[in-house]
């Protein structure tokens, strides 16, 4: 890897294909990737893992509120939010979805009506 | 707009660009905008919508299983996903964080020791 | 009410009795009641409910550490709590169950096997 | 036991009673009681189970309504309830609070208002 930093596309992109490459059609083993494990163990294993993290997050983001948001405690929000992220990535690749999907659904809002809107019709 | 579509990273810039602009130090009205609104309202009602989005995520999944996964049931999964990750980005700019911090972690686990390992150690 | 306190199998009688008497079957009024308007808005704006309300609660416990356990934090943990039953028991009233339903299966844990074992096996 | 059903209060002041001896300064041994690891793992384990447990409710509820509201399929929802309930009791343990203390604010919301409103408060 050159000194670039990757494209959030590449990334996401990338992220993707790995999780493709981890289901069981595609010879990902459950015995030894835990995302081939979360495959093999179905949708609600993956929506309990969406619950738990987005607990997590909300846990870590009042930690790092009590800590005066040092650098410590707001890295462990972003590490939360990665695996936020990385579960919702899993769901979505598990429904045949994919990161790009979203990423066009957050550009639509952006691009028709501004994020405000759209989100404000889900108050 | 030209026909190219948008980049991952562009999108999720321009959104976290446009979140910042809605902090109230930036100038944000909470009379016009969702998002200054819930800037304005503090961590917990941010972090309230992220359980919420979390828990309305799990449920269009339940939803698109039912449905066989037609196109209408998991474009709202989608839909949840996109409005789960717009609410993560919201708490980030909260806490002075960035998509981008969160691209990289994801980056970093699929760089140092892949994307499997990382996760399975939160077991 | 005289000065002895209820049981908690009145209460909870009680509290199921009042929603039975709030679903539009039996002459609910959405405009007049609160739970009255969840039950006619439909099971997912219940679950949604569910949902938030667990996010306060450990939103509330967070507090209540960060605080020192002061009588007024922990009393917001009691609060959330009993806010978290509560919208239970609109989703057990909307699918026919009660709450002697969940007391009966808690007894039954601790009748069988303890309750160690039972909650273990859902680890 | 009697076959007489035991009474709400009786078995919430029974569950609350075993898991006080669950607790390591009462000799709970983590080896061997899954409550007792919960308590030595402290707050955060606590908590991310109770967000877990909202998520499986919201989860067994989606199955349920899907099934028809099959006997097996609401069953499965009080279960899940009971696992909520539970897990709610353990944080009010570990927090020096009680079920009592839930149902008193149950009560009161009943006694002076309402649920209805005191719900209503919240929106």
């Amino acid at each position: 890897m050159s000194t670039v930093q990757p494209s959030a596309a590449d990334v996401l992109a990338r992220v993707a294909a790995t999780l493709e490459s981890r289901k069981p059609e595609n010879g990902g083993d459950p015995d030894k990737s835990y995302t081939a494990k979360l495959f093999h163990k179905g949708d609600d294993a993956i929506l309990k893992k969406i619950g738990e993290e987005a607990t997590e997050t909300v846990m870590a983001a009042k930690d790092a509120r009590a800590a005066g948001l040092s650098p410590e405690a707001t890295g462990k929000v972003v590490y939360e939010v990665a695996d936020l992220w990385f579960h919702s990535m899993v769901l979505l690749a598990k429904f045949g979805l994919t990161p790009a999907d979203v990423i066009n659904e957050l550009a639509r809002r952006e691009g028709m009506s501004g994020l405000e809107e759209k989100a404000s019709r889900k108050e």
